[in-house]
């Protein structure tokens, strides 16, 4: 009856950023329900939220593996039907196999797990449970990088030869950061943030997105990472050469010391007959510059008929009205809603975003590993072929 | 117990734009319940829709006055407190006043209404019934241009002294355009639209900016509006002179037949120390250029500390996180439900904003005016002064 | 032999803005060659100038008059060919009329004189000589303007529907500017700069601009003027509605006292199929917006092939290598020295700049008056068609 | 008498682009003449352009060699005092040698040689001279590339942590251009280009602009170049990880085979405090980022009062104005001449720059190094260290 999916949350209390752009991104397109959660370790603080949340107070759970519990044992009709997990980075692996385990779908916040190895792990417990599991790459979700994609996959633009991905923030730029917020204490917290700090945290982003728009794997990696802040136990500044299965080349940073910066992640992608050139701080719109022509701009909107229709779909409103990033963040969910929905009705091709979370880790791993080795070239592919040592 | 409003709506079945937005912006922040709505003049099309949005079927009502009569007979823990009026703007009087009368506060789509005798008209409605009044003046929700209104009323940039507004749309630039879509039909149409067509749909959205920001009324018009595409019956295309009651000087121009511009309005405020620019298709950005000094540019953010208090509330993300039209919409749609929750409590200050929706009539009659009486000055203030005539 | 044309200027002592950019413009390509001037009323520092500027000691004349006598009595192939007049407006008449009278040709700073009947009086002078007479509207000679022009020629997106020009400066602001440099004086001077202040400075910029662009007059203004800082006796702030022959409708805002802008002149260009828009602080871009489609930027560049021809012409460098101000003002002397060979040749053709210059001091005269009349609308045809009153 | 300075030019027919460029750079100011050339290795067509360019016929010369003999044979008041060399690579040193040798100072395009070796020597060459030599890294030229450099130095910003610098151009991204044009093919010909290709001919300008701006020298460079279109026999493509002395890091980029870009050099320098952020396609703007600041664009012009001295004194016009590419190489030759007029009052100090020569040099043979060893890091120290073998 319904075409409505049922939401349960892990994460996210009041205060926290991430948790409430997760729910006014379920929230916005009115295909979710937000149904039941767990929403801090605090139980206190936990029940406080699901009140302001509107929830009922049996379905604020104490730990998320009640929840998963206590959601299993209602009715099929009422149940929530995935978890959002919305945690700092160490409690990613263990909630999505508990999830799974209970026979919950899993929608989680990127990177998929702490390290290479976890994300081995959970890519056999997604596997193996048949159900879906995505990932919350915001960035590729945005009408423009969608386009931006379609326009390589489609080879009007000729082959991709160079790649230029570039992601600077500034909000961990000195040591007094870390003190002051919750969210960098745990991003500079090897146990809980994993073996890497910035290029776990947005390295990952702009791998994917390289990925993303490419439609092709980063094979290989030449890194430079180091702990510029004082103190400080993880990178929060790096770069990095690498290579595109397809024998394009590129550069890649990632910084978050990099004072003045918000979030300006951007990329360019060379191809034999034109450039794409996009920055997430201006979303709606896409440049494109083909050899001999006057540059072009593609804008998102409804009444773009030249867009991809792919992209296009990622539009709410028309030309000239901006959306942002909330609206890319409520096309991951609405898009994983309806892999729900599939699931739901049998299908079982639900694609899963498990392989890309791998190859992130695996991205990280190998930066790693580069930078520790003087910048030597460190191949991927064996890294994320590599079964799961459980 | 729970903090949440809830909401009926007029209009705004499958299909129509602005209904859509009005949801999300609704749904965005989760303070407010869509509960009930007459969706359609069409029964079937308006249950279609009502059970798309999961309405149960008996809060689906045939004609507004079903709803306004329905809803009221609900217990009052359960009935709407308002009702989003997302019709053409030939309803926007007749539901304002029937809700109103039904004891239920009216949050209306702009223009207030097709003439400025129906504006007067429906102030005297308002007034009388102590109700909260709101108006969706989209514009003027932007975190920037709170921004800007801010900075103007400080008095940092000392006494403005000129006002360039323009808001240039191409949708109806063609004879074509008119028939080929069901929201161009309606506002080409006197009946529908009202005595303005580009200066009542558009006009009165850069007259709104122009109040909103300098904080002063404008006070008098000479203007040049001529349907430049054969055949229309209403104004597409305008532009005009004004004072401002603070002395200041402006130009406002509204079109929609420029051909290639989706909805850039933008807006220049020139002070005694310095300018403000603001561009709605960038709207995370404001420019402020002081004289002899950097150009700077103040940007959204819920970090960004230098933004007037009233700025920053209106931002949901940290910087570098673009928000769009839709976030403006529910910044909207929260203050009005504050609104609501504050009249609950029994405040009666709840700030209405009738006034503006009759200023703007005001505007649109004195534009209409000057231009028949070959760009002659008109005063505004006698006009939105008037006592309603019923 | 030598192609090089011979010039003679008026005004530019050290310290004056505009004659050095007139003499570094001049220099630029080559093709002339300054051999002797007057360059400032106080003969000493005339000669001072001279002597910098590597001219022998008795080619620094005293008096304009002398200028020309003492040129004149040299051998033809020696003497000057054309007086760039670089001197403030009160001095543009005579000196042209000295000029033309001694058989020179004339290249002067823009307005062409300091008021509708001076203009009317150097036309009959022109006209008379059948010598050539230039007008430095520089803004029409970059190369993007050119192409914008060559585009609305050319038909291409249909007829002109609207133009929305803006010229905003900030360096008038306040009243302390006025006293400050030696070029503020006299613009604020009636008895040296005209019967306006700022409209005659920019808005004949403003005017020209307009006209270049769409190859068509304007023949009707309604305007508002004012002088807004307390002691000036000439305008520093207007602005416009005014109608084109060919139908279309704009505004024109000229302001000296927009505190915190530079240079900023800006147009729009609104058309049945698209849009052009042009920032002369971005000069090297020119913004096309066709119906439908994505955005597109023409750049400049002698490489950019998709370039009308006569805008590619006046470009020195590859695509991506910027020019700029005193590019475009090298383009009007290379042009002006063409039209000066041209009419050596034996040619008659040689076009004036003339017809130009009157109308922009009716445009201004008819500003004047309609502002004076309540911003009734003033026809420009019967003031720059009426014979010169001498 | 005259402070004018007397130039010689080898290089630049008609026709050759960079000849053009140095001849209006060098004309702008005024300050320097041009009085003899051997302009092409073809008399005839040498012949022609010195014809064109007005110079009498026995000072247009058959061989650079006849040059420097007949200058050096005129009088001293009369013969050139530099020459400026406009030529391929392969003739830099010999060039530059043979002038120096005959006692003329030297302007020289970038590089300053086909090869560290070269550069060696001609280092050799200029310390025993004693004469100027110039080096035209056209882009360190810009006020606010300067503004920049002055920002890093006064410390404001705290300490350099990573340069982000990337030279895309598009002119050589297909096998047909090579042939398509002169400048192609020699800059694709090892013989008269050197052993490097892209990195020679573009990387070395972002390697000097990274040196420029931070006050900081590159010390090692691990790098990735390749000849991507098939038939190149030197490299059209690479990027490179380094480090700078002060321990920054950064990332450069230089290709010429992106096709659809024109000549976007960028660069973007991160400091504890703030970032700068320079485009050379949007030359009069100088993006600073301050931490929890607005952003600021600085700007050029005469006018900017806050601009370092050092960066106001490369403007010629006031804010609003724009200067671009010719105007940035006149501030070298203006530069240059003043350097040459200091050495004849006798100066010795005037600076050379030979070992920023040496050390763009020693940069492509480090990147041709690491390129070739696997990406492995590179010293650049013991390269421009090493004495010259003549």
């Amino acid at each position: 009856m319904s075409e409505r999916v049922r939401m349960g949350m892990v994460g996210g209390a009041e205060g926290a950023f991430i948790g409430a752009i997760h729910r006014m991104a379920a929230a916005l397109d009115g295909g979710i329900e937000l149904v039941a959660g767990c929403f801090s370790s605090d139980p206190s603080r936990g029940r406080a939220t699901a009140a302001k949340l509107g929830l009922p107070a049996d379905r604020s759970y104490a730990s998320y593996r009640d929840l998963v519990l206590g959601e299993a044992a209602r009715p099929a009709g009422e149940r929530m039907e995935f978890v959002s997990v919305v945690t700092p980075n160490d409690l990613h692996l263990p909630v999505a196999i508990e999830a799974l385990q209970g026979g919950f779908h899993v929608l989680s916040d990127k990177p998929a797990a702490r390290s290479l190895e976890e994300a081995l792990s959970l890519r056999a417990s997604v596997e193996q449970s048949g159900l879906v599991y995505g990932l919350t790459h915001t960035y590729a979700a945005y009408p423009m990088v969608r386009q931006a994609r379609e326009m390589v996959l489609d080879g009007e633009l000729g082959a991709v030869r160079r790649v230029t991905v570039s992601y600077p923030q500034g909000w961990l730029a000195s040591a007094a950061d870390t003190g002051g917020s919750k969210q960098a204490s745990w991003r500079t917290d090897p146990a809980r943030s994993g073996e890497s700090g910035c290029f776990g945290d947005i390295g990952t982003h702009a791998h994917n997105l390289v990925e993303y728009v490419t439609g092709s794997r980063i094979t290989e990696v030449c890194a430079d990472l180091r702990s510029l802040v004082e103190g400080r136990l993880l990178d929060d500044d790096g770069a990095a050469l690498f290579k595109l299965e397809n024998s394009a080349r590129g550069t890649l940073t990632a910084s978050q010391v990099c004072a003045g910066e918000g979030n300006n992640l951007n990329i360019s992608i060379y191809c034999e007959k034109g450039a794409l050139l996009w920055q997430q701080e201006d979303p709606n719109r896409l440049q494109v510059r083909r050899r001999g022509r006057p540059l072009e701009t593609y804008q998102a909107g409804t009444d773009c008929a030249y867009l991809a229709e792919g992209a296009r779909a990622l539009c709410r409103t028309p030309v000239g009205h901006p959306e942002g990033y909330i609206e890319a963040f409520a096309n991951i969910y609405r898009d994983f809603a309806a892999r729900v929905l599939a699931h739901r009705e049998g299908s079982l091709a639900a694609a899963s975003d498990i392989e890309a979370g791998v190859r992130g880790m695996a991205f990280v791993r190998a930066a790693i590993e580069s930078s520790r080795n003087h910048s030597s070239w460190v191949s991927l592919r064996p890294l994320w072929e590599e079964p799961a040592t459980q």
